[in-house]
């Protein structure tokens, strides 16, 4: 459990306009984690799901006491003879992420780590971090990323800003296109194709998003990609996709804004999943999925609502 | 094939106790293989399978001179004759694998390489062995670990005695968690937990394990864990579990003790997989599963007896 | 796009006996890219696929001057008139990727970079390329292999000529087999084998081809395979097949010839899958597959044709 001392007052001054309300005194008040249910103390921040039946009376037994909540909790006198403290914020749990981030992330500094080898022809923005064992050919890196350790970009990729690539992600590589010879063995088409990823992506851990063959692969902004993913080649995926981990997106897709994948899922190439819609865990989606429609099984078809 | 000249003696002294008999004549008697069925030869350690109907057919035909066999087969004419050695105990199978990893296993010495980038703050046991271009937060690893190469291990990251983690693994990376800001954009979630991993696991070349996001990922002892696997923030997996390749684990799952999870298979987030049920290749889990059952499919039903 | 200018001249002469005719003048032409049908200008080298309906009217409107086209095309007065050049082949296609991969594509010098630590065991042939941060043990390698960087390659494994093994991969780690000891707890059975990479083998990026247990893992000639695969021990892969994304190979299966694999496959172990055949994108193998049948779905079956 990260441990952080930090005054009520700094909570305030740092979310700002977010606070509707504060209720109890907050003069020499602190907090020193944030943590889960399980483990919320004295000491700790904690937040109560406006969503819950029940949230009065979870506000009132949570054994912390600084809580974030929302306009519906009462401050009741079993709040008030408990010297309680609520933050009242129209969304808890997004005022709770920007304190967490803000005072509880350990942050990065810049830099480019002496074992990393980045080409002299790469582009690399402001206040960018690249950890160790990295090998980073003629890319650009847009300002603010983090480059975690072991992470391979070949020529030819291009990253926009505050993108947040784990370790081990592999991003340009050759993408899988075969032609056969004249004996019928199977060689390499090439590819020469790059990949272009947005602003605010990240890219998980050992996931790798290969280069078009003779177009590019496209990220769009604020798209997040979990662990163990294959981006194929050609692909165009658009802002703010989630694609969880081990997703298999096979080349020459598209998959519009907004669109939700479930971890294990597979597409088939070519297919298009159109703005706004579902895939459900392990389905294997083989034909174009229409606007916010949610798709399940093998193959994935329409999930009825019940 | 790996080729060692072992004594017969040397092979009664280290299995010890687990010798029920010995049959033929052992002195001067060497092994110098131990190999699958098809390359059996003079000079090979073999054993047969008490499971096999035709146990006694095999144990003569054999080729090899030295056999590691239960107490159902008869030291006949025909294994006389051949001047076989017959070295009988409870689980030949079991036997094999303790005189395969004590005289044909290469042993690694305890060594931190020094292209390793170990944080000041780390904990490092005793015996441990940590291989090339690794990179380790603060983080404690526990007396006789095995890490290889390419490995990152992130601050906070608990690993216990004698675990093996192989090479491209990453454990302690940031959890997929996200919320959506006042536009609609999607931005981290704080991941501030740790993961906690028990003594005697196996961690797959290139498998990633997510910290958790207010509390911790947990792996308990012995549990196997095989390559490509995704095993997300706040899991928390029992002991002696199986988690064979291309497994993804969603977050906040419990998975009890001695559990078995075979290729491919994906977990929906929140399900409880109860102790000792086995799911099957390729299975989509999206509800919990009782103790001992055995489901398969997408989505994933009990498998019926047939 | 990658742009380099190359006379038509020289392109004739590379293709050679491909060549069955060129229409129009050839002196001082020259091409500068080869590019998606969205980005073809005028001086791009494009190419007319013969199988479709619409190709004489396609190579009409070609916004390029210079087209790969087969037998079946006419030089109409309209192609007269924008002076297009056609070079006729056989398979247009087949000739596009040559003509890529000989002017287009970078070659890579053959080196082993200084970071790169191989052992003084292991045996690399002529012209091979080795990149950063690769950890080599007592391995041998064919000449004119190209090895990307933060590759594993363990000890015992024998890769062919002119393979192409993708960042990060590991190959030859020990396969995934345990027993159990007398207190039921899991411990690894000794994995001694070797694994065998036959000439002209691609292997993707995080991909893992573990060894054998006793015996060899084998992966024949010209076999192509994608990112994040998981190849378990004493598996049996012919020539030419074809393995894309996320597949799983679960141990002692047998892989025969030219089969094709789709993305996120995976195999229960022991199965069979005869020459020919080809598994459609997620499906779950349980069962051999006979020659040239296709089979789908959780669990796979055949696709009888429509």
């Amino acid at each position: 459990m990260v441990l952080k001392t930090v005054t009520v007052e700094d909570i305030l001054a740092y979310l700002g306009d977010d606070v509707l309300t504060v209720f109890g005194s907050v003069a020499d008040r602190v907090i020193d984690n944030i943590t889960d249910v399980a483990r919320v103390n004295e000491r700790s921040l904690d937040w109560i799901n406006p969503d819950k039946e029940d949230k009065q009376t979870l506000a009132e037994q949570s054994k912390s006491k600084v809580l974030l909540v929302d306009s519906s909790i009462i401050y009741s006198s079993a709040l008030r003879q408990q010297d309680k403290v609520l933050i009242v914020t129209s969304n808890p749990k997004y005022s709770l992420a920007r304190i967490g981030n803000e005072f509880f992330v350990e942050k990065t500094i810049p830099s480019i780590h002496p074992t990393a080898i980045v080409s002299k022809a790469a582009r690399i923005g402001a206040n960018v971090y690249i950890g160790p064992y990295c090998v980073i050919g003629d890319a650009s890196i847009g300002d603010d990323c983090f480059i975690d350790s072991n992470v391979r970009i070949y020529d030819g990729v291009i990253i926009g800003a505050r993108c947040n690539v784990k370790a081990g992600a592999v991003l340009g590589g050759s993408g899988f296109g075969f032609e056969r010879d004249k004996d019928g063995n199977q060689f390499r088409f090439p590819q020469i194709g790059g990949v272009v990823i947005g602003d605010d992506v990240e890219i998980g851990a050992n996931t790798c998003i290969d280069r078009g063959a003779l177009s590019d692969t496209i990220i769009g902004d604020y798209t997040k990609i979990n662990n163990l993913c294959h981006i194929a080649h050609n692909n165009r995926i658009g802002r703010n996709v989630t694609i969880t981990g081990c997703v298999n997106i096979s080349g020459s897709s598209i998959v519009e804004d907004n669109v939700w994948i479930a971890p294990n899922v597979s597409l088939r190439g070519f297919v298009h999943l159109h703005r706004g819609c579902v895939v459900g865990t392990g389905a294997v989606v083989t034909k174009d999925i229409p606007e916010n429609e949610t798709w399940v099984g093998n193959p994935a078809r329409k999930l009825e609502k019940r």
